[in-house]
């Protein structure tokens, strides 16, 4: 029903091309799952609530031209219809994008769809080869099940904050939500997990992805120190608390990482500063060693690098092989010419000028797209979803 | 040549059940997909360098027992194989296995394994089905692709702890490595959105996930937030930039945190206060006006939280529907009723009592395992693995 020519910012020749999501999440942790899933090439159709719609379409920050710029980095290329849940003509055309629909996703919480006949209970039955995947604060099970979360809530009872920030300082959470963008990316794997099986058994699944427990499935270092030591870990600013030096380090001009735990980066890292005696010093000469002794090594360190600026020591440090890098904060990174050649930060069409990133996933060297689909308008799309709701038409994009 | 009943810790029916999964990784991003991949039901085999094995086996925290605490972690439930890959009778092994493997998944530096005629070009000549899956610090183009990177350097470069910390603080790293995690999460995706293609076309892809563009993806508020103000957004604390409350606040006994930035529940936490006329005063009286003066907000509620301990203002603020949260420590979040109800942290078996995260994904109520699968010695499945590369034994599970 398309010219043949693919319009710009499809995604039609995508891994996931011919794949239909049906979108009925809103705010974050859904729609970002479903930006993931349409920038690998399926069909997203997002369903809102009329006159409103997403909440995140009033969300700050707002661009000059009136729109959310939060919700238009996460929602390029979605097809939107609003549809009344409650409504019966609505009803009568989300059962239809239902049944042909490959996934559902929603992140209402627990029991909210069952009470409107749209619990994957009463879906399944009818769908069998229904994706229905649930994003919720804290699972689907479990005494907490009915209670909401946002991002601060999750990052805060993971202990992911009690690991962030300086010691003795005031609490920290991480700058990005990562409460809901990991669950929204481990639900991205759940979906595509569900898919490959159904590929193999015909059937469907329910994936079930809580915000709580993809937060503490991100504490890759400090339940393991929990383990050993007997104490939970603390914050200890932009340090590691299994190598070193890995921090950020004072130079003559501002600040720069530097990631040298290994004793080869370490032995590297000491002829960068000239201090070719620092591998001898028997405080540092093992890399737990030099973990038990990091203040001291910092002091070390920062007392050579004070000497030059931080350009001098990033050019020096790379020709050396030892990994560092800036601080940058974020329009010196989007000057980056590695982002710049890699194309990670495309214009949104339509955008009046707004760059997002992209879903940082290459397949097979075709680059990064030049340019990201447009943002939907609210019900946008009615028309042709209801085209394609009704059997009119085999495919949206 | 499994008998009938699966083993401990088997995902024979997980959703990735029967897919191979061929891991040269080390460290932590390839190791971490390579879990999900394996927690997912796929056979993960791990090639590991003669005698050192995967550096990662030495990293701290070491357990009592003399192994790490961190390697086992992230390693459970692999099947372990020593292969020289500059050793010709050892690359014949490895020639087989990649012969028998649905996916390869690699974290070197790009071109080290085009040097030793294991690149993607090469192989995938001779294997066009093999999804051919490469994690970077910086991609697979561009000018930083040879440059080694890791996790505080992605973090640092991104700009991401240029968003994460206090005003004016010292730099400030996210407590777990989400520089390493969000690629492997990534990759996950990235890898079965190509198996599904491959269902489709019967070719194999070259997936290219780099730790650099992953984390900038994660600034889901801080680019936008650039592009409507003009200027890089800095580093907030525990606040969130375009909502208010919706950050941590001190009580009567500590810090607790509350997220209620729409009206409603914005509403519902100044009756739990007995401030109802809070939501009258007209600089708090929309979202956005509650982001500009989150100051004066903040001092407000905090008056009103000091007259209680946490545990009060948890139990009212629960009731209410406040999405409210303890600032738990990772103990007193192993503890939690949430965490053991969904049996979120299994214990490792053979791990003398260390317990580790699950991947967060319940596929159709089936729970998570109630124990993880063991953590492979070096070169443990040698003999198996021997059999299975010669087609001796058609699975390895």
């Amino acid at each position: 029903m398309q010219a043949p020519a693919a319009p710009a910012g499809s995604q039609q020749d995508g891994p996931l091309a011919g794949f239909v999501v049906l979108d009925l999440s809103r705010v974050l942790s859904g729609p970002y799952c479903t930006m993931m899933l349409r920038d690998l090439g399926a069909t997203v159709i997002k369903v809102e609530q009329p006159l409103v719609g997403d909440e995140a379409r009033h969300f700050l920050p707002i661009a000059p031209d009136g729109r959310s710029a939060y919700f238009a980095a996460i929602n390029r290329g979605k097809k939107s219809i609003a549809l009344d849940l409650k409504d019966e003509t609505d009803r009568r055309v989300l059962d239809q994008l239902i049944a042909r629909a490959d996934v559902m996703v929603e992140n209402f919480r627990p029991g909210v769809l069952d009470k409107l006949g749209l619990g994957h209970a009463a879906l399944s039955a009818r769908h069998p080869r229904l994706v229905y995947a649930s994003i919720s604060g804290f699972g689907q099970t479990g005494p907490y099940r009915t209670r909401a979360a946002y991002d601060v809530v999750v990052q805060a009872m993971s202990g992911m904050m009690s690991i962030t920030g300086h010691p003795g300082g005031a609490p920290t959470r991480t700058g990005s939500s990562i409460g809901d963008l990991a669950a929204a990316m481990f639900m991205c794997s759940g979906i595509q997990s569900a898919l490959l099986q159904r590929a193999r058994t015909g059937l469907g699944a329910h994936v079930d992805v809580a915000m709580f427990d993809a937060q503490i499935a991100l504490l890759e270092g400090a339940i393991p120190e929990l383990f050993c030591s007997g104490a939970s870990p603390g914050p200890i600013g932009a340090r590691h608390s299994g190598a070193a030096p890995f921090d950020a380090f004072r130079a003559g001009d501002g600040h720069l990482v530097i990631a040298a735990g290994s004793d080869h980066l370490f032995a590297a890292l000491a002829s960068v500063l000239g201090s070719a005696g620092l591998t001898d010093m028997p405080q540092f000469s093992t890399r737990a060693l030099r973990v038990a002794n990091h203040a001291e090594l910092k002091a070390v360190i920062e007392q050579r690098l004070a000497q030059q600026p931080v350009a001098h020591w990033l050019g020096q440090l790379e020709r050396a092989g030892v990994p560092a890098g800036p601080l940058n904060d974020v329009a010196t990174m989007m000057r980056d010419p590695q982002v710049a050649s890699r194309g990670v930060l495309p214009p949104i069409e339509g955008g009046a000028g707004q760059r997002a990133p992209v879903t940082p996933i290459v397949l097979s060297g075709r680059p990064y797209p030049a340019q990201l689909p447009p943002v939907p308008a609210l019900d946008a799309h009615r028309e042709a979803i209801l085209r394609f709701a009704a059997g009119e038409a085999t495919a949206l994009d």
